[in-house]
């Protein structure tokens, strides 16, 4: 399949294509800019909703949830689950996919794991190119289901129109969330397992916390969600929904997509910057900056400062 | 104090003085890099420990049993602490840090909190550094104690000589701890809260996991702790100095060590850049590659490749 052709077929909705696309992603494939210059002019028509937590608070049941739920209120929907892939388990969250293969044969619902073998950039990079090809595909409503709480899942998780933030009664107390950085990316605070006990207080403690911060022009609203019998996530959906409207009358949602681009266009050119360091490197006699390093004979950022001259330097690297 | 000055103190151990120059590391300030080439030829005696783990597992009652532990053997010892820094909660780690207070007037112990506040590369770029300064200052052990287990508290904690993963009984089941990705990178297991419930359970699953996975020259020992009662930490320092026996034999621990610093030094040099992209875009007129990013005129590849041909010939950004 050409270049230009994969493009049209994404365009088209074709869930081939857009597998194929992603694919791409995760390779980071060299046909990846004429693909994203095919399909760039065509996205922001998705509304992108990031899921992030720590393990085992059923964000992956939570997403099953709002997958239902957008289908019911007749949208079409993709979830992307980020998959840490760890050579030791491999499959492991395929298993969690397993939940969502009720929708394997709708056409409105896309959904893919999705790992970074050859990326340059990791995830931080590689998950908002993959958005786009979802958006591009006509996909209404795009979830972003991370695995952890750390640096880069909450980085792929703000990158998104709307930041969910879930928890669980046994998931530890207020000081713990706190600890944990997050409080202030959530958009929508879900407190999932609303079944089971300490939901209440897991709602009160987050509730007293954010009374505590500053004061937002956005409050997030804190929904009780039960993926066992299905409670809130109507509730949830309109919170979604009323996130998007605020940000749209504020006109913030362009300003935050378009400080987000930019934020990734500047980590493309940096990943690149560093690859050619590597290949500076790569490249050294023995004796070279490499060597002056592991000697102590230079400090890192002489290291740094003799390697920013080479690279910024493209002309005088023959020399 | 001169910056020659405030690094002959760091190196006679002053505590003041390595205070204040893991304070220069926070702030990004201009006077590390003299400081640095001044401290690094000094540096390699120290042994550092990374600890990572889920919040609530207990890793800060460990770190300061590994510091009475490491007293007991006559070594001097460093926790560095690492801050993610919340403005909703400002201080709730030093609550923790106040466990560490019996130390609080052994020469022999140094305790600092790290957050980042101006320094350009993150905590990534900051810890190593900030390792560096309680190296040179004559600390025989190095703790680097970590909130998450996302991928920067990941990077921190490994970017050290032998890294601990802490999981307690009550955490999660295998699958959870196999989904956090942080089965690849620990050195030691640790399975604290050994008084605990399950502890048995939990060493039992890491153990099956770890013949999941491929075959190691060096086989992470899974050492069961509690911080109630003391028990297990003598087994633990034992793992820690057999890790650090194992890699100087293999010769791994100069390998590793100048595999980590060549790795910090490209990313010093992309940040470099990174920042040198962000003054061109905030240079820039309007109808510049933001507005064209922006207004879907340009994709985010083509955006990349203008500003990193403006970036690579800086003698031409004038023309």
């Amino acid at each position: 399949m050409k270049g230009s052709e994969l493009a049209e077929r994404v365009l088209a909705g074709d869930r081939r294509a857009v597998a194929r696309a992603i694919s791409l992603v995760e390779d980071g494939s060299k046909d990846l800019p004429a693909l994203s210059a095919a399909l760039y002019p065509k996205t922001g028509r998705a509304h992108t909703v990031g899921l992030t937590g720590s393990p085992g608070v059923g964000k992956s049941s939570l997403a099953a949830m709002l997958v239902q739920a957008a289908r019911a209120r007749d949208r079409t929907v993709a979830v992307l689950a980020i998959d840490p892939t760890s050579p030791f388990t491999g499959g492991a969250l395929l298993g969690d996919r397993l939940r969502m293969q009720a929708h394997a044969t709708d056409p409105g619902v896309f959904i893919r794991s999705m790992a970074t073998r050859g990326h340059l950039g990791g995830m931080a990079l590689a998950a908002p190119e993959a958005l786009r090809i979802l958006d591009a595909s006509g996909k209404d409503l795009i979830v972003v289901e991370t695995v952890g709480v750390g640096q880069a899942e909450v980085e792929v998780a703000t990158a998104t129109d709307t930041t969910l933030v879930v928890v669980s009664p046994g998931w530890g107390d207020a000081v713990q969330v706190s600890k944990a950085g997050i409080l202030e990316i959530a958009d929508v605070f879900v407190v999932n397992k609303a079944d089971k006990e300490g939901a209440d207080d897991a709602a009160r403690d987050l509730r007293n916390m954010l009374r505590m911060g500053p004061k937002l022009a956005w409050q997030p609203p804190i929904v009780k969600t039960s993926t066992v019998d299905g409670s809130g996530v109507d509730e949830l959906v309109d919170a979604i929904e009323s996130h998007r409207a605020h940000q749209q009358e504020s006109g913030q949602l362009e300003e935050k997509r378009t400080r987000r681009v930019l934020e990734e266009v500047k980590g493309m050119v940096a990943e690149r910057l560093r690859a050619r360091v590597s290949e500076l490197l790569a490249q050294e006699a023995d004796g070279g900056v490499a060597a002056d390093l592991a000697g102590r004979m230079i400090d890192p950022y002489r290291a740094a400062d003799i390697l920013l001259e080479r690279v910024s330097s493209p002309s005088e690297r023959g020399a």
